[in-house]
């Protein structure tokens, strides 16, 4: 069972262990000082038996809320480099997003039912964590 | 290879063993006893070695005419609960209906090929089966 | 500015003055007796000067409850033909949805806004109203 | 004929001639001091006499190279309160940059060209501007 | 009341007028003379009053026959410089292309119902035409 | 991670071993002698371990490049059949030319990330390759 929210925030990619000439290489414009911005896709994906009585997986009711709270909420119309506790120090690449959202949502979650997140930056650019 | 889909049903959400009061609960709007509907998606994603002689996996042509026999000619335009055999006695959830899709299919497939169906129910909610 | 919202609805179409069998002829696999249904995508468009105070033309947030009050909260998750008062005797094919949303929506704007509202019936099927 | 293009940015909204109380009130987290962002996406329609000699209304390589310079490449990753001079001093909703885009492609067009950009902040909202 | 559909075809443009290096200088890729293909998808929107028995401005099954007949049919898994008659001597511009089409559908409808056609080459380029 | 591209090409299905009544039967209207076409989809899932400095599992940047050089560039406007060299023997069936593709970008990356190569021939039609 899959669901799919969105939140639009600002970041900008930089490692503050490098000089600006390096940060620049390698991130290119992505390290603009002053941020851009995105519209966020998140894709959950939860798997698992269905249960007999209700023919369910998981109430997509009980999945919404958990991305709500977890995720949408908390960063929809935010800058994550400032505004969001846990990328102060870790840098908001695609990659390090959907890590730190498969772990809040995995923690909310029965413990027999797997989970797939799935985030596009872009339509073109995305990444996909099922938690190794 | 794979190939996409679709079909306008009603249907409702419902537990004969369940009170009332306990289908709402559970069910929420869903539960509605005139029904509501969806456009659903379905994606057939079949799987195996590429024949030689022709490139194919399986012919597109084949694959399109056992989705509209399966699946497409008898739900579209259709109420689930009331109008389709398999869903008089099993809730049409999402995840109840991509089963019966995947077996309907499977069936009439070559025993080397592999089968995943993926199901729609709306752009934000899906459900995946491969057959176990 | 133009905003886009959905609903998951039944229906089917009928003419209580025709035969059963003109109805059929006509309306075809629509008319089927226990409804079918249908993800509906409405979108809302608004036009009129730039408010030059806070370069809007109307507040989005305003349009979003005025969608959701009159179309989106109303129809989700009902049946069209026993549900919603309107449809009662009024026979709901895309032109006269699209026709009672533009009357519900416009009665909710300030005069000098113009409106167009386009209603998806699927991906493929859908019409525009513009109050003429 | 129109062709589509896109560009991530970061941007507030904000009056300066109100206090902050009255910024937040209109509108809402938009107003984030800290920014937020958008992956926009724009759509140019130039529409007037087809060439006999070429079957064009315009030259489609010639027109993607007006949007990206005259957009895409000024705006792209770009914090438009900071880095872009336009909105310096005017408040950057969807309404406001798409006329500024309006204007910007409008002088590199010839003459008797018709013009309209329409502007997605998201994929839900969205406006249009063809120059008055 | 609109209709959307789709056909796959390979084409090519040149004027035979011109010479070989005016051709590559306007037409640039477009001009390979072993052809390139695309999956046009082709939206036919049919205006007009709402017929008070059945609801419809046009019978949907109606408008899907035509365009069957007259483009989908004609068009799908060709090439459009070689097969078919009106591009023999007809540039096969998005222009054109759409210009054609709109006069085949034309004529298949009632006098009083307004036409419109949009043409998609690819995702990001399309045109218009309403018979002006 | 993953990344979107597409190209748009000329191609006909056709096994030269076979004679022309069984080339019709077996690939239908693929088999045109004068070429349809497509614009195709293609997108590339990278899949490894994130680099601690970076953030990244691999430089978007670097991936778009190797996509470009490899695929869009090479295939865009051209005619598979007659224009590119390994489907001068190869049938380009979707399945043969997503295999080709994931060889031509598997040897650009480095060993130890995997490669996942779909292919989408239409929006309903598409096929995935994993290099097994």
């Amino acid at each position: 069972m899959s669901r799919k929210g969105h939140f639009n925030a600002a970041h900008r990619l930089n490692n503050p262990d490098w000089s600006e000439e390096k940060n620049i290489e390698i991130f290119g414009k992505c390290n603009n000082p002053n941020y851009h911005g995105h519209n966020y896709d998140v894709i959950v994906h939860v798997s698992g038996e269905v249960d007999p009585e209700t023919g369910y997986v998981i109430d997509m009711k009980v999945l919404k809320e958990i991305m709500n709270e977890e995720v949408l909420d908390r960063y929809d119309h935010r800058n994550l480099n400032l505004d969001i506790e846990e990328f102060k120090t870790l840098n908001p690449t695609a990659e390090n997003i959907v890590g730190v959202i498969w772990n809040r949502i995995k923690e909310r979650l029965d413990n027999h039912l797997e989970l797939t997140v799935t985030l596009y930056e872009t339509e073109r650019n995305y990444v996909e964590y099922s938690g190794k």
